[in-house]
């Protein structure tokens, strides 16, 4: 009664040809473009430019969507070439019922068009059979929503870590796990001492089995990843020695209070600067004030362009110190 | 800039008027029907009889969904009247991607007609802004695809609890917080001792604010409620002694090894027996053998009724004791 029979194939996608490694590509393309900018797409509904409306946002579903789906199409052109990834939200795309998911699926498949990297913040997390579900959902050749790799809660224990891992691993998919997390109210679980160490700690040893069954080839980074906020420099370093392979998703840069220097501490020295993962932005880079003012296509592209350069070349000097 | 501004209005649901309360309306429905039980909607494809299938599901993804929309649909028909609330796994709608969401959108819609609460088991978590998100997709008066209650995962924090329980509260909408899970795994993390406390506890010990915040007033029964699987009776009581007024959500009855008489230990005495939550099995009821070799209607209603008479006499019994 696996939840994967007889499910219906989907497109085609790039994922036909040799299977791709997440972290060999992810990391292939950090050391070309020279920073691990991702781009957080977290359409809140309130500052995105009027340019993007037709009619009135507050009076219809589908226009809401739409609207969603012009401001994140034309990111998506600005972020092309210019950054490995970028992290979908999935939260703000729910909000939006049924129509925001379609919207989601539509914006996953021009990303992957435009050569970027697809990071789902979808933080799921459950028991056998239904994390198959959302496996098969995410992350299996034949997923209907293909991502290139997912978010993941380790609450539930590793055994329901495995059904990701397996699919992951079949498809060439990258795992984020949530390990220590950037908002003030972490600590309340995740820095809890067991016999010593704190309970983030053992989610990391833990999750090094999984390290080694999804290592790369062409570089040395697994595609089993971790969720460590820029807020906590020092438990970065914590779980960087227990995963010594795993990549670092990295949140809390930026709005959030995280500077580039504290987002990069649990990199490593590689062939081109500091290496290791993604440091993400989101507000920062999608809603600069010149932008949301904007009424005009030319001004809104500029004042993206510009939020990016400037995201880019702090975290560019923060990995060639 | 919340992530609640400027979101469209809903067609009008049933929260229109005075603003229920779910803790009061479901221990109210489960009192008149003499057992806790709970319908888990887990729409496994490869089980679901071909009395609901139009041509094949592996060749069309519009045709899957269908199929799932016609199984439920007829199941839904079949718990009407029987069992207090339904709980659907929205991975297995998430499997077939936005479709599967506008399937679950319009059984959600279907069960509140037949007057059947949804817990709809998401399992969600996410720091603040991404929170209101979720809250605002499934719990908000005007949410896009209302539930009664929605699943939580803690490991972020209790910051991360309280756009949920706010949301709640102020819609009269119920939360059900992962406390101690059914699955193997579990004891990973969930077991380990903090201080002299297993975690788990110390997770119960940490939503006792909920509790009182979201507490009823028709019955002693609280909207927060937490998940305990049936397989941990003693974990039960612990839970029950740190949140006396807490429902409970007592997954792995049947299927999953948990007895009936284990599934009911953190409840207790009521003025028509033992209650304080719902005991859910899934596979039991949706795919009883009976039901998948049935070629005709008539025999798929009556091996359904069979199994859902089994479970609500087996239920009935042990909250009789």
């Amino acid at each position: 009664m696996a939840a994967t029979d007889a499910r219906p194939p989907n497109p085609p996608t790039a994922s036909s040809g040799p299977t791709p490694h997440f972290a060999d590509q992810l990391i292939t393309r950090v050391r070309d473009l020279g920073h691990p900018l991702c781009v957080g797409l977290d359409p809140h509904l309130a500052p995105i430019s009027d340019l993007f409306r037709k009619g009135s946002m507050a009076r219809d579903a589908e226009q809401t969507a739409d609207a969603v789906e012009a401001f994140l199409g034309a990111m998506i052109d600005r972020l092309a070439g210019r950054v490995a990834a970028i992290k979908p939200q999935i939260a703000f795309f729910e909000q939006l019922g049924w129509r925001g998911i379609r919207v989601l699926d539509g914006l996953m498949r021009r990303a992957k068009e435009a050569e970027l990297l697809v990071v789902l913040d979808a933080k799921r997390g459950d028991i056998g059979s239904t994390a198959e579900g959302y496996a098969s959902a995410y992350l299996a050749k034949d997923a209907v929503m293909p991502a290139d790799a997912l978010t993941l809660n380790p609450y539930l224990g590793f055994d329901t870590i495995e059904p990701f891992a397996r699919v992951a691993g079949d498809a060439g998919r990258g795992l984020f796990v949530l390990v220590r997390t950037s908002n003030p109210g972490s600590a309340d679980l995740q820095d809890r001492d067991i016999a010593g160490e704190p309970l983030f700690g053992l989610v990391a040893d833990g999750l090094a089995r999984f390290e080694k069954s999804l290592a790369g080839s062409t570089t040395p980074w697994s595609s089993l990843g971790v969720v460590v906020g820029a807020t906590w420099p020092e438990q970065a370093r914590r779980v960087r020695e227990a995963l010594p392979n795993a990549l670092f998703l990295v949140p809390g840069y930026g709005a959030q209070g995280g500077s580039a220097a504290a987002a990069v501490q649990g990199f490593v020295p590689g062939p081109k600067g500091l290496e290791g993962g993604l440091v993400n932005s989101s507000r920062g880079v999608l809603f600069p004030p010149a932008a949301r003012e904007a009424t005009d296509a030319r001004t809104w592209d500029a004042a993206i362009d510009a939020a990016l350069d400037e995201a880019i070349n702090e975290l560019g000097n923060a990995v060639q110190r």
